[in-house]
């Protein structure tokens, strides 16, 4: 299995969504319910608290919430800047409906919560990490509350790892299409694979094993495959 | 659980489109998902020849052809008539990147499967089968391969059942977000409730039954509860 890097990330998706024509709203949905089945299988329904980036990876953290309500989780939402794209409210008005609320103190909902997703930055993250995300990450840096991270630990060199400090450990991370080069430095006990889109051509390239069932993740060997070699 | 009507059917449509904010992309890659878990929990890998009809169903279909492809089956799609919508275009696309074929002779086709999904008519349909699809129909009635129906069978009217004798008799029923009353005459082995994406006010006034686990589908009680009150 190839570990990608952050500009082979970024053409595996520009691929899914020219050459083999997927709406993104599609790939978000499959990649979303792949996190909230990755949670489904390793932690007892609890109260899950959403952080929310602005980006793509932020849109993955609204589906999962979505879904880990169906799945009999208690979600809630810290969504700190919301963008004004229609793709982004319209999955946030899916979670109104599903009465999903929007939580304003951040260090009032991590210390109710039994989990935390981190959906904050994606394969496109690059750079420092500007306010108000910053204060976040410092939050989720020192909570002792397991985290899931989606596709990279926020605030992670996409290729390098935590080479800012950021400090932020999660316990799972949901590697989304093939897990990026930082997810080699990943030290948590459940590592998952999700997204489960990729044409038969594109997954022999990029090395993805075979999903054995009919779920939309799996769990990967930890420490990954590739430190081992 | 209600036994929707057909005005009632399409009110529960355009609720999720409209007041719930949904993309027909979501729902529709929830529906096909659901119904390729469903035939994922009855049937063993084989062929699958996935019957498409013109409109939702047929991308339902469309969507669960590719999914059945991911687990591991061998699907075929017949598709005698492909409308020029972006819509159907893609998820037609995204079958041609999974390398599964579109097949022109269907009594072959029929021969050679192990299983056949009939994604013909959906809950919109009213009146006559106009051609092609009274001859599809009418070979769909007479084959002794398994069908699966995706939420209506073809060909039966959507609250009286199979009114006009289209002979359609299928081994598993997939209704999507509730069953329609037609579904009070299903008569074979398996009826599946699939697309889990209403949200809890509007699946409390259905009478959805909760789902107890963290899949795309549920196994209904057969014969159907409101038979047996």
């Amino acid at each position: 299995m190839k570990f990608l890097g952050q500009k082979a990330a970024q053409a595996v998706d520009v691929e899914l969504m020219g050459k083999h024509g997927y709406a993104i709203e599609q790939l978000m949905e499959l990649a979303g319910l792949s996190v909230a089945e990755s949670i489904a299988r390793e932690y007892p329904k609890g109260r899950v608290l959403l952080c929310i980036g602005p980006g793509n990876n932020g849109g993955d953290g609204l589906v999962a919430a979505r879904h880990l309500h169906h799945f009999g989780y208690i979600p809630t939402l810290f969504y700190p800047k919301q963008p004004s794209k229609d793709l982004y409210k319209n999955l946030l008005h899916q979670c109104a409906s599903h009465q999903i609320p929007v939580a304003s103190d951040l260090e009032a909902e991590v210390s109710k919560c039994d989990l935390i997703v981190d959906a904050l930055f994606g394969f496109s993250f690059s750079g420092a990490v500007r306010p108000p995300f910053d204060s976040v990450l410092r939050t989720l840096g020192q909570t002792a509350k397991p985290i899931v991270s989606v596709d990279i630990p926020s605030g992670w060199d996409v290729e390098q790892g935590d080479v800012s400090g950021s400090g932020l450990k999660p316990d799972m991370l949901v590697s989304l299409t093939a897990p990026k080069k930082c997810a080699e430095k990943f030290g948590g006990r459940f590592h998952y694979l999700g997204g489960r889109f990729v044409p038969p051509k594109m997954a022999k390239e990029l090395g993805i094993p075979e999903y054995t069932d009919a779920s939309q993740c799996m769990k990967l060997e930890h420490p990954p495959i590739q430190q081992r070699l």
